[in-house]
């Protein structure tokens, strides 16, 4: 077995990663903004935690094509749990990242696939169908696919704080004291904050849009796709202390520019 | 002068307020995830209040085709003031209602348009030519434009706050105690909150997929293209009080059933 991907091999499962979208989107996309059932994951007087049948019924499509085209592969996802996720090729799911905003009628909700072979992400998407892109990456660079074309991701500079825009999804999942006053500490050292993006705010870090998101409670799913699209833009996915992350979830910091999050990873660090 | 305003010269206000969000959205696009400049209106030290080189350019445009078509009609802005604001017919512009979001490269921002006439708001849209929507209301009804066709906008039924999803754009924005302390009894009382939307929540609660959105310190630009495009869904535009606003700014308490909107409005009120 190769320890690195080759180039056609590179291109077919790229190649492959779009038709998982457009599979994805044909399901999610006619339930979005319609009637639909919700049903909570949660107990009652658990936290909130709904799941649409959009979710559901896209991974159960990827899965169907995955189970087709590539049956040695493994799949991760978050509806149907983990299949063969030894094996060298492993896909992570999760088709509607961001479901609160889905049920709100908000186009920042995101289809994420990543792709992981010998236990490293090499490839990923952040789609938004609605709106019509999808943001791809890998170590060969990243570019965003829309109908205005395809046009090459890239993280802008950021050398300090004062300058940065940051996101996070909801500052009421920063639950305890010392998360709470490092999320505080850090909004009151940056130029703009902004919540409510959930992965929507990762492809703005590629783009150069964003420097900064800082989220909690992270699973693998989460994140796995983000790895490839910020690392082929440049960028850098870490944990709370500025040390890489891979495919763990948890406490997550995705920045465009090393200096801007290390200064982040020193406010943030306290709280790890 | 007319009290109300025939059938006829609606249908020439609506397809004349579809072209100003088409001459908005010719200079905002090609700005949109731009490297472009950004200019402080604040002071130094004061709250970061951006406001960019697009928005400026828009409200030119605005004005422009107003002067020429409609020499007699007021309108006030955010960018460039007011001209003749006691006019029969006078148009309300903010080119981008939520600039932070246009900044961090969220197609969430909007295009805000309202026509006031005889100074009660009849008219509005709220445009996000970036997804290639317009939601436009009036007392004939409120429907939504898109590549996807015309569709009409109507609220939901939310006869109890423990259904409501509801939205606001920033609760840092919930200055003083009895305002943070308002916000935080409602969040816990709803079934689910939504941050970071701006005026793009309002439309989704025309469209009946949010059932209540709450700011503070409006202008008259943020909410007056709002209260047609809700009154024409079947929804209603009050104070934290729950009495109905049309011109004026401040607290707002935007929602698509009037017993949610009393519900809250107890909750509220203490802090209105």
């Amino acid at each position: 077995m190769p320890d690195t991907l080759d180039s056609a091999r590179l291109d077919q499962l790229d190649a492959f990663l779009l038709e998982l979208n457009r599979a994805s989107a044909d399901v999610i996309l006619p339930l979005f903004r319609a009637d639909h059932g919700l049903e909570d994951k949660a107990a009652p007087g658990v936290a909130f935690d709904p799941v649409t049948q959009a979710d559901k019924g896209a991974e159960a499509a990827i899965r169907k094509r995955l189970s087709e085209r590539f049956p040695e592969h493994g799949v991760i996802g978050e509806e149907y749990g983990e299949d063969r996720p030894d094996a060298e090729f492993v896909w992570v799911l999760d088709p509607i990242d961001g479901t609160r905003a889905f049920i709100a009628g908000l186009p920042l909700w995101t289809t994420l696939i990543g792709l992981r072979f010998q236990g490293r992400p090499v490839l990923g998407s952040i789609g938004q169908p609605f709106i019509g892109e999808v943001f791809v990456g890998s170590d060969r660079g990243s570019r965003l696919i829309s109908a205005a074309g395809t046009r090459p991701l890239a993280v802008r500079a950021c050398p300090s704080l004062e300058q940065a825009v940051i996101a996070t999804t909801d500052p009421v999942l920063f639950r305890d004291d010392a998360q709470a006053q490092a999320w505080g500490q850090l909004r009151a050292a940056v130029r703009l904050a902004r919540y409510g993006c959930d992965a929507y705010a990762y492809a703005m870090v590629a783009m150069g849009k964003l420097d900064l998101v800082v989220e909690t409670g992270l699973k693998a799913w989460d994140i796995e796709a983000a790895v490839p699209v910020l690392a082929g833009a440049g960028g850098f996915v870490a944990d709370w202390r500025g040390a890489p992350i891979g495919t763990q979830g948890g406490k997550m910091l995705l920045a465009g520019d090393r200096a801007a999050m290390e200064q982040a990873a020193e406010i943030l660090s306290p709280a790890a």
